[in-house]
């Protein structure tokens, strides 16, 4: 921070970053307020937008159609083998943002603190935010800061909202599923949930499994590039690869055909689903991306998956298929079919 | 909603929406989570955006620079005189977009749900929500539910993220106020914040006072047109007029000079502030706007505001004065000068 700045809050002491916690006036329209905005929101989030104060984040006219997304995160535990709940929000929205096959630009953060949580925590969760967003290249342009009571919220929920450009010709939605297309996913599945179980349940393996948590903008990029007919992209989060594809089957009123043996999952993370009766296309991903594509596309696409980090384990793993009860199916290692539905009830709570 | 729409859900119950409550699963990415959406945001909420079901909304190149807001509402109690948290979540959005001077167009909401929040409950708060942003001509183009465990959250907290565009020409900002420029303000103060603390204490006055949430695009549009060169909107919200007024003077480097006689202040409004030990100037408003504008510039600004029924009772209050300090004084209707600080602390917690 300039000189200009730390001297706003000249007759208050800094805030004591390393010791001090979460009080109601942090969250009161004071100076209290302002001084947590100021040294430990606008010290990390740089952008001239934020960094003006104004209520509101004025923005250039960008070059093309817009999209919108967001994302509350409520995750528990906050941090986790891979991750926390900072680099999660950005994650999570940008990649929300490019299932449109667009490009992120900017995001706004809203914080709900509860009383007495640690300002260091906050710190460590904020400096994780800054560094995802500037390594997604993303700007935090705008925010608000809430703090509620003791027993009245969970140390910390964070809102992102994303807004970025799409380019004209690019149609993508889970309605556009076509029978014959070609189901991808960019890599292995179930990292993120077994992740947040085991640091939850402190089990041993907790140490070798990492949340996938990324932002997935750069392969998006270099798969629109590749196959810009690709007709559907999304991120399987919450319920994992089976809601995904029960989503996408609904909206496009077609059935899927997934293999069991093509769908990549670590042997550690099949191995730690069993202990936890768990079922890997359930566990909610954070990394990853599901694609619909035409099939003549497929190779095309998988190559250029494969050419980036984010894509290195992408798999060919089914098809669409006409069915008017728009069910998922799969062919098991066995070789036998099972129908694989959406989870009625939650598998995993508060995993995102 | 539609028959095709109603049948996605055949094989569930529909929701009970008089009796039923929210549980875990309808924050767990399965079928649960799926109804909710349908049968609760999505009938209330109709974009086609939204109703398209991705992950995001894509919509069309805005005409001018883009403005993004954000605000996490966590005011307590949910239900008060005048409004409850689903239009003050609209309203409080809006009317930070348009301290740009610019005009809403699309809106993002995302839920933080508690275990055991009533849905009969949850369906008034959305109702609230529709019928605020087709007021106020801004679409919900996309959203997000989580659900946290019982103890872990408080009812429901709403982030709302808003979109708006803003012409050229138009730079409207808390750092342009200058030496000489006008105070106006739109009406009479102190009203929201009263409201939530006599509704909160259960006093008798609380049937007459009323929140004053309101979406001011309308009021703002025509403030625009009459005065484009006002320099500075901002929405005295938490803090009241006290802090939007100091923080205008510390981005500006200005002193600011009000006078007690001009401040509007409804008669019960005080009678309440003087019974609950609090002062007009620090009590959150929902529905009003501060304005720093050229003096030249303030007759045809009060005519413009006077003449929308959200500025009738709007007033000029004070002067931008030079002062190296950036102090905010107010000449009393005694005839003395004291400072407004900003409050150190919070005066009233969860106003909003």
């Amino acid at each position: 921070m300039s000189g200009q700045r730390a001297g706003k809050h000249a007759h208050l002491r800094p805030l004591d970053i390393r010791r001090g916690r979460i009080e109601m006036s942090h969250g009161g329209g004071g100076r209290a307020m302002s001084q947590l905005i100021d040294e430990l929101f606008q010290a990390a989030f740089d952008h001239p937008a934020l960094q003006q104060g104004d209520d509101c984040a004025v923005l250039d006219r960008p070059e093309g159609r817009l999209v919108m997304a967001t994302d509350s995160h409520v995750v528990s535990p906050l941090f986790f083998p891979g991750g926390d709940i900072g680099s999660l929000a950005v994650h999570g929205t940008i990649n929300d943002v490019i299932t449109s096959g667009g490009r992120p630009l900017w995001m706004t953060v809203g914080f709900i603190l509860e009383e007495g949580f640690p300002l260091a925590d906050l710190k460590r969760i904020v400096d994780s935010m800054a560094a995802a967003a500037l390594e997604a290249g993303i700007a935090i342009v705008t925010g608000d800061t809430k703090v509620v009571e003791r027993g009245h919220g969970d140390g910390v929920f964070i809102n992102t909202t994303g807004v970025g450009v799409v380019a004209e010709g690019l149609d993508l939605s889970g309605s556009r599923a076509r029978p014959g297309d070609a189901v991808l996913v960019s890599g292995f599945i179930g990292d993120h949930g077994v992740a947040i179980m085991a640091s939850r349940e402190n089990l041993e393996f907790s140490t070798s499994i990492r949340s996938d948590s990324a932002a997935l903008h750069g392969l998006v990029a270099a798969m629109v590039a590749a196959a810009p007919d690709v007709h559907c992209l999304r991120d399987p989060t919450r319920g994992g690869l089976a809601a995904t594809l029960n989503e996408i089957a609904r909206q496009s009123g077609v059935g899927v055909t997934i293999r069991e043996s093509d769908i990549p999952v670590r042997e550690e993370v099949d191995a730690a689903c069993e202990l936890l009766g768990l079922d890997p296309l359930y566990v909610a991903n954070e990394g990853k991306m599901v694609v619909v594509c035409p099939a003549a596309s497929a190779d095309a696409l998988l190559q250029a998956m494969r050419a980036h980090p984010h894509g290195r384990d992408a798999a060919r793993i089914g098809e669409i298929v006409e069915d008017p009860n728009g069910f998922v199916e799969m062919e098991t290692a066995f070789g036998g079919r099972r129908k694989v539905d959406w989870i009625a009830g939650e598998q995993l709570p508060r995993i995102c």
